[in-house]
């Protein structure tokens, strides 16, 4: 656990010849915008001139939330089982979008509310069936917090081990936009007020009961420091992609990290070690309420604006592009003085 | 000319079904945002539940502008011909992109001021070597505008013969933002001076060369009527990306339209046929200060933000994988009722 903390701060040696063999290609300088900006970070994080993403890896990691019991979710607890057997068939949104963006889709079972240890191509790291509900008692111990932070540096090592040298953070749980705003809400921190969206879809109805359910969680414990807060508010999917993201981190490998619950997990990694912050890449803004708020915290712009809210790591696969044309600029294109001296 | 001003309006007929299958896949209804609305449109426009975006070609577009000699640009004329020599050699940033995103280049001669009847693997559809100085006369003659609109057609009816199913419209020639500039204050229309942007770059006195030498050129000719604009203003790659837009229109290809001279383009053909609107898709915010108001003009919000400048279709080129994400969503995606039925 300690040494899943320790991440090291980026190399800024290699600032200035990045800057200058951007500057360099065949362009405007500057006039590829934030293409260069991420070029210059790959860079950065890869200790390279020039960066590669030939192996990017989504990992979508899957679990419970006890706060479904109270009422929190639009969707029946039963929704996730049934979306992760839709990923490992390769037809969820996350798959098709995998396919257009050339990503290997791993799917891990981090904490699913039912047995799926009969499931092949399922990366098995189950902590418990579903968290307890937080609006009642802790959602996890702190024993399980930090197997799941570690099992997910684990899954990224794996990943890493495996060649991937982009790691992009997925996920599927019922509830968990719950969770996550409750992480938001003591990690950023903000009032819970703003932390709150309408995740997967609510009734006005439904908005109110969750707005009440996470009043009653935040009542319960006024934990402030990470760790403490993951224990009480969960959930295990949410702990396990901070974990890979701290892995990749030491690993020195880019992660892309998407959305409302993908930031949050981010938000409790930089909060455990803040070097995290520099290897993340922010894919999109979603349009789950507080996303904006929290990506304030993490002084983040994210590269895409698709208005999307669905997890699964959807926006993640679709900046992937983009990570490869950043490499693809300083790997591949011309040199301007070449080109000026052409043009006589 | 007359032909390819028949655009015929989308078919309506689709938009329930498609919407029913977007409605009925494995999220909440909505839950991809822009990429949903990428898939309603391509549904339109193809007139299909499956659309495809399997083989997409961008064209990119050459000239030269004889505003340039009056000194409109920050770099030499010449530098065009170079780089369409390095845009064949696959070596500009165009490439690069198109290689990663799975993308043809086809690059056209449009008007470039240079002999290049020897190079292979570029079309040659030149107009003239070059337009003339549309600050002391007209940027060409209106058959000279008439070919180039047509040459463009035929270049794009071209690339669907050979089974593109998307068309990417890039440009390259230097001076091609002051001519876009002056089509943009007729066209949109809107005051010359909200037009003007920095191009490919300039000090603050080329700035002010820039906007004197446009003022001249639009104190030269009051025209208003797209046909004329285009024939006092220029510039040949422009036209024939009008052209070209028309062409896979009349054809029911989608066309990615990217930055301020392609929109230049878009806003031309849109004005010679209202309909043409309908079949662009919008890629990419320019960094350019006058695409705001050209997209405002357009009614069209772009699909991304990442302050690029740099023209050859790059924008165009990044927003193909959400069209392609798009084509998948509909294609390969779960439905949402089996696995709520799964889910129990």
């Amino acid at each position: 656990m300690t040494d899943l903390l320790t991440v090291p701060a980026l190399d800024g040696a290699w600032q200035g010849a990045l800057k200058q063999a951007l500057d360099g290609k065949a362009k405007p300088p500057g006039a590829l915008g934030r293409v260069e900006e991420l070029a210059l970070r790959l860079g950065l994080i890869q200790g390279q001139l020039r960066p590669s993403a030939a192996r990017p890896v989504l990992l979508v990691f899957a679990g419970d939330h006890g706060l479904t019991r109270s009422g929190v979710a639009a969707f029946p607890s039963g929704v996730t089982v049934a979306m992760v057997d839709t990923l490992l068939a390769g037809k969820a949104s996350a798959n098709a979008f995998a396919r257009v963006t050339g990503v290997e889709v791993r799917v891990i079972d981090a904490g699913v509310a039912a047995d799926m240890s009969d499931r092949t191509g399922l990366v098995h790291a189950k902590i418990a069936p579903g968290t307890k509900d937080a609006s009642l008692e802790p959602a996890m111990t702190s024993a399980q917090a930090e197997a799941a932070l570690s099992a997910g540096a684990r899954v990224a090592a794996d990943a890493i081990a495996d060649g991937a040298d982009l790691i992009a953070l997925g996920e599927m749980g019922i509830g968990n936009s719950a969770a996550a705003a409750l992480l938001m809400h003591r990690l950023a921190p903000a009032p819970l007020d703003d932390c709150v969206g309408q995740g997967a879809g609510h009734s006005l109805e439904g908005m109110a009961r969750k707005r009440a359910v996470l009043a009653r969680a935040a009542a319960r414990s006024d934990a402030k420091e990470p760790l403490e807060v993951l224990t009480q508010f969960g959930g295990f999917e949410i702990a396990m992609m901070a974990g890979a993201l701290l892995g990749a981190a030491r690993g020195r490998v880019p992660v892309m990290v998407d959305g409302f619950i993908g930031s949050a997990a981010a938000l409790l990694a930089v909060r455990l070690a803040p070097n995290a912050r520099d290897y993340c890449l922010f894919a999109h803004a979603s349009a789950e309420a507080g996303h904006r708020l929290m990506l304030e915290a993490l002084d983040a712009q994210p590269l895409l604006h698709l208005d999307m809210r669905l997890g699964e790591g959807t926006g993640a696969l679709l900046a992937v592009p983009l990570v490869r044309a950043a490499c693809a600029l300083l790997a591949e294109v011309a040199e301007l003085a070449d080109v000026l001296e052409a043009a006589g």
